[in-house]
């Protein structure tokens, strides 16, 4: 792992506003404060040359109030994917694939990010409508829920959906089966319009089930990602993806959701965003409502039951962007998020672990320096990680890489996930 | 309509509490608050005393602050029902059927019922265990809900009722078709403790339907009722009747309730009487929980999907009986209580003429006089309402005495009644 340098720099600009965004798109996990934290200081370019600025740990600390450690670390952190950054190249995939990319300098960036303070992604890939993400903002309903719905609530998704744009509204969601699909076709159906935000690269649209689905919505609406193409959709980064369904909608509504459903925290970064939250009831012996009824009982989030009563969510949020008046942080890792049909991680794990855990290939090995790369943590965090893993059963040596234990944990003692 | 003078007492001792506390019951109707007013001053002895006191309209108004008027209508209103009280055949037809009264001076009065204020009942009559009303509130729940009730609401009321008895409570509902008698049911099924709450006097239990059930839950919980033997379950009174429901139990939980249900005024009432107020959710396409989404969506109740939360709403009780901040008045009459499978009244009546209306009976015919005892109101008061009822077409004439009109009519502008 060598220091960053100007050297690193291979083919692209780093002065280039918008090759810097993308550089901290692509060098900055979702939720890396201290890169959202010097971003906010300097701007990329600034900042992107504070890391690119001089070699040995000699520098001072960019801002206040952090401990200069944190800086330390934080180019440590860095200067493994600064190595493998080619934004011209990201660019090119995505502008095969018909897209582009915005930042926050373009007059179609959502300003609705900005509400999301030191959450506000670094850039946002486009394939599709690029004007379509700006457009969510006053009139757009976030409609998420579990993957595991049922035909309730696939009807009442799907009413709501058709209901959002018969209004003009946008649908926003995020693609996944189940309520979220259900949401997207509705809307394509009434040819109105729908957003879908994914939590990994736009050059594999996730899941591969919905391919043929999120391919139309690229046609007739438009698929986001904070993340470049080539990145994979951890269940880290479906947990920061949400922030962005509720960040760029009016409103979010929960169709159907199980007690410990990722879904939930699009209802909670929604309602720190203060959008309204809307959960629809079902019937007390379905476990795929157990999630809405705890937002009802919580009092976070709104009984609603019809399209009026969605739309009048929308009508309560404040039309006009509200200062951002929360920072939102979005570096816990959480339960929960849907994980395809691989098997799930080992419970019990801490965040950097899981991190790990899950940057190692579902099938086949990787080197550490790849693992250190695709997680974003420093190397001696995902050395320690890495151990503990080990300790822990979890991952086997192949002379130099790694790779997922071949004894998979089906049973979790997180007890069942029900979606 | 004579004056009320002693000469109307014959048989029985206006100057025994009990007597005393009865000839109210039956004088005033639930909510007259001038009845409630002067017995609060005075106490049922001499509040009635009040009443007998003189010939002619110039009596001393008994207390501040309303005018004079307000105590001779009430006089005229009272008179005519005050020649037919008699307090020692009421408790003798009671007392046949194993029954007994309670008055405000039993140690086993509930004491919970002074929460009502003004709306504090004369007396309670009980068939069963007189001490079970008293023992409500603490850890009873009032289990409630539409008639219409469909199977999930059955289940779930079924295995409410089942978990309160468990936990040492008292189940309290109306005794009603659907969920009332599907909680009444589970609570005698698991050997424990219900009370059924009536509308109309305890020698006829309503609705006939039920005639086993609340038989039985008379051998093994108790039926109670503020009307004496005799009086029918008119619509005004199941709303009255309501409130006692509210203020015996320690909280209050809606299992499944129409749009406009009268099971709403229930929750109202606990509400008002600072009772935690449950609503159980369930499908959105299922009319008969919409009245319960109606009371999650306007925040009055928390959503309860299970027996733990349920006992959680009866921790949350005050366990103490709290001082009766408000009072609660009754005299409003609202649509939607249930009238077992009679023809409905005609839509946009006035409270009165409403009152009028429920005094006719269902078949046949009664006079004026007749009218003016069932109603509760003063002759006038009937007279007008005979008047307005007739012009609309309501009523007819048959000599000196009056029926409903014979076009029943089914159709309503309030629309379709769900429950």
């Amino acid at each position: 792992m060598s220091e960053p340098v100007r050297s690193a720099v291979r083919g692209w600009d780093p002065e280039d506003p918008r090759h810097a965004a993308v550089a901290w798109g692509r060098m900055a996990e979702p939720g890396d404060l201290a890169a959202a934290t010097l971003v906010a200081d300097r701007g990329h370019v600034a900042a992107l040359r504070w890391v690119l600025g001089g070699a040995g740990g000699n520098l001072e600390p960019p801002c206040e109030p952090w401990d200069p450690r944190v800086w330390h670390r934080a180019r440590e952190r860095w200067a493994p994917r600064l190595e493998v950054v080619r934004p011209e190249r990201e660019l090119a995939v995505v502008e095969r694939l018909g897209g582009t990319v915005l930042t926050r300098q373009d007059p179609r960036w959502p300003r609705a990010l900005a509400d999301l303070g030191l959450g506000e992604p670094h850039c946002l890939w486009v394939r599709g409508d690029p004007d379509l993400p700006r457009r969510c903002r006053s009139g757009g309903v976030a409609i998420v829920g579990a993957r595991a719905s049922t035909a309730y609530g696939a009807h009442v998704a799907s009413e709501f959906a058709a209901g959002v744009v018969a209004a003009g509204g946008v649908v926003v969601s995020g693609g996944a089966y189940g309520i979220d699909a259900v949401a997207h076709q509705a809307a394509l159906a009434r040819g109105g319009d729908t957003l879908a935000v994914m939590a990994g690269g736009l050059d594999r649209l996730y899941p591969a089930g919905n391919a043929e689905l999120l391919d139309r919505v690229t046609r007739e609406g438009a698929v986001v990602a904070e993340l470049g193409p080539g990145s994979s959709p951890t269940r880290a980064r479906f947990l920061t993806r949400n922030r962005l369904i509720a960040a760029l909608a009016a409103a979010c509504v929960v169709v159907e959701a199980g007690w410990r459903s990722g879904t939930l925290s699009t209802a909670g970064h929604a309602a720190r965003l203060l959008r309204p939250v809307g959960a629809v009831p079902g019937p007390v012996t379905s476990a795929a409502s157990a999630g809405c009824h705890r937002l009802l009982r919580d009092q976070a989030a709104i009984c609603v039951t019809d399209v009026p009563e969605v739309m009048s969510l929308v009508e309560s949020a404040d039309a006009t962007r509200p200062e951002a008046r929360e920072q939102v942080s979005v570096s816990t890792v959480e339960p929960g998020a849907p994980q395809g049909d691989q098997v799930g991680p080992p419970p019990g794990l801490a965040a950097r672990e899981l991190a790990v855990w899950e940057a190692l290939p579902a099938r086949g090995s990787a080197t550490p320096d790849a693992l250190i790369r695709a997680s974003g943590l420093a190397p001696r965090e995902v050395n320690a990680a890495l151990g503990r893993l080990e300790l822990g059963g979890h991952l086997e040596r192949d002379g130099a890489r790694l790779r997922r234990s071949r004894r998979p944990r089906r049973s979790s003692a997180h007890g069942p996930v029900v979606d």
